[in-house]
């Protein structure tokens, strides 16, 4: 998906709000701000969103030190995910491990980053959202897909989300599952460490996508991932950094997310904070 | 008041609003964008935001040719205010022409901007915010400095507002009162034209402040609007624009607005959306 004007505004919102989270140095917040100011003029160099984003936070890195700046952030998450965990396992229960729910947890766990951990009643908020069905949603395909398939991608997105995803893994039939994540820190994205945290190893092979961008970035992720990524029978690309870097990509890419941005509703085709399951399909 | 690091990012959104209000060409689009980047990252050469302002528009101005870009939405906004006017006789016929409705009014209208005008129900929406009390309000000094004013000087913001302002002014004791008005047109600020559009020209002598800045920036102003606020006995200054460029000042000076935004709440010490009438004495 192209940057859009949009964009560009947000991503100098995001920049301040990262710069305020590692260092109260107003003079440091500044500096951040003229640098990321300057990156924005060129924006066009950049091929997408997440390839944008990614030059914001090293900023941020380079002018702070701080190379996980959302390292508290990611651990209050995982820990508000993990007390969440028993919860989605009865709720999935109720379900009778019916698969359209089970995606359905693993979009809701999207929800992360939309700040809904910081409300007081974690677990009612939670249960709203799951009761909120897909707008888009490409189930049948799936199923499809699902009978002959022997392996799956999973794409993971934000820490804490990952709980959410262990719970859909769960449900999937037994095949294979691998689950790529970032190769290094950036935003409140999982990387192997926090993967193993959200109990991932358990039920998928965790890999390194061996992009660093908030968002897969496939002709920056290492071979063997591409490896993967090409001979997946299935692939489920999570939330909207791995959106925009795969929009154009076509295949066995189912994308799972709420659509928590306008431009990104926009592109979808949807109202904004709809949930969506959708087929990229060939 | 300073520019804050969190003008930035907002100023930014605001240009490409704008730009999208005056042009569907996304290559202009873009390239406002770019000029309001740059200027952007020299913001520290700016007095305060609506110095920095004015800048931003004038990019637009200067890459569309467009001099007035709100213009519609600035007679929208006077048809609805124009057609609202009988109902706040009313209003201020029931509350017995205190100076505190009075005020409070006009402190109403500086909702114009945040788009009240856009809602179905504009009455009834006007009808709950008058309702809502000042937290800020320094009626005490204002009454007290009445008694022996020989002259008001009220600075005017959106257009539309300036409905409300004839009301308050309608309310006041019979002293002359002169409404100054940007010298150019600059978002939906009021210029003379909206001024008398108004009806303002019926209870004050409407003067130019000679600044087309989206505040008063006292040292652009020009000679005659500079006396009249040195000699004026009571000034009234509406709105957040007019607070940032003057809120270093002292004197009879009170600022009369909603605080729609957190760094101006924050200024001011108040909850956002709060109305504030404070008084800047020495």
């Amino acid at each position: 998906m192209e940057i859009t004007l949009d964009c560009i505004p947000c991503m100098l919102k995001q920049a301040l709000e990262s710069s305020r989270m590692v260092t109260n140095d107003i003079d440091k917040q500044e500096k951040i701000m003229e640098e990321a100011l300057s990156v924005l003029l060129n924006f066009k160099l950049y091929r997408n969103s997440p390839d944008l984003a990614r030059k914001i936070h090293q900023i941020i890195k380079n002018l702070t030190g701080v190379a996980d700046s959302y390292y508290e952030i990611k651990r209050r998450d995982l820990k508000a995910a993990n007390e969440l965990y028993p919860f989605l396992k009865e709720f999935m229960k109720k379900q009778e491990g019916n698969i359209y729910w089970a995606l359905k947890t693993a979009a809701t766990g999207n929800n992360i980053d939309a700040a809904i951990y910081q409300t007081i009643d974690v677990k009612n908020c939670v249960e709203r959202e799951l009761e909120k069905e897909f707008s888009i949603c490409d189930l049948n395909i799936f199923e499809q897909k699902l009978k002959t398939a022997s392996n799956i991608l999973i794409i993971g997105d934000n820490t804490g989300e990952t709980v959410f995803d262990k719970i859909l893994i769960e449900n999937l039939p037994e095949i294979p599952v691998v689950y790529g994540v970032r190769s290094a820190p950036i935003l409140n994205d999982t990387t192997e460490k926090e993967a193993y945290e959200s109990g991932l190893g358990e039920v998928s092979t965790i890999i390194s996508t061996g992009c660093n961008a908030p968002g897969t970035i496939l002709e920056d992720c290492n071979e063997k991932f591409i490896d993967i990524f090409n001979e997946a029978d299935i692939i489920i690309s999570k939330g909207q950094g791995n959106f925009e870097a795969l929009s154009e990509r076509q295949g066995n890419l189912f994308f799972l997310l709420k659509a928590k941005c306008p431009m990104i509703a926009n592109k979808l085709n949807v109202n904004l904070n709809d949930y969506v399951f959708k087929y990229n399909g060939d």
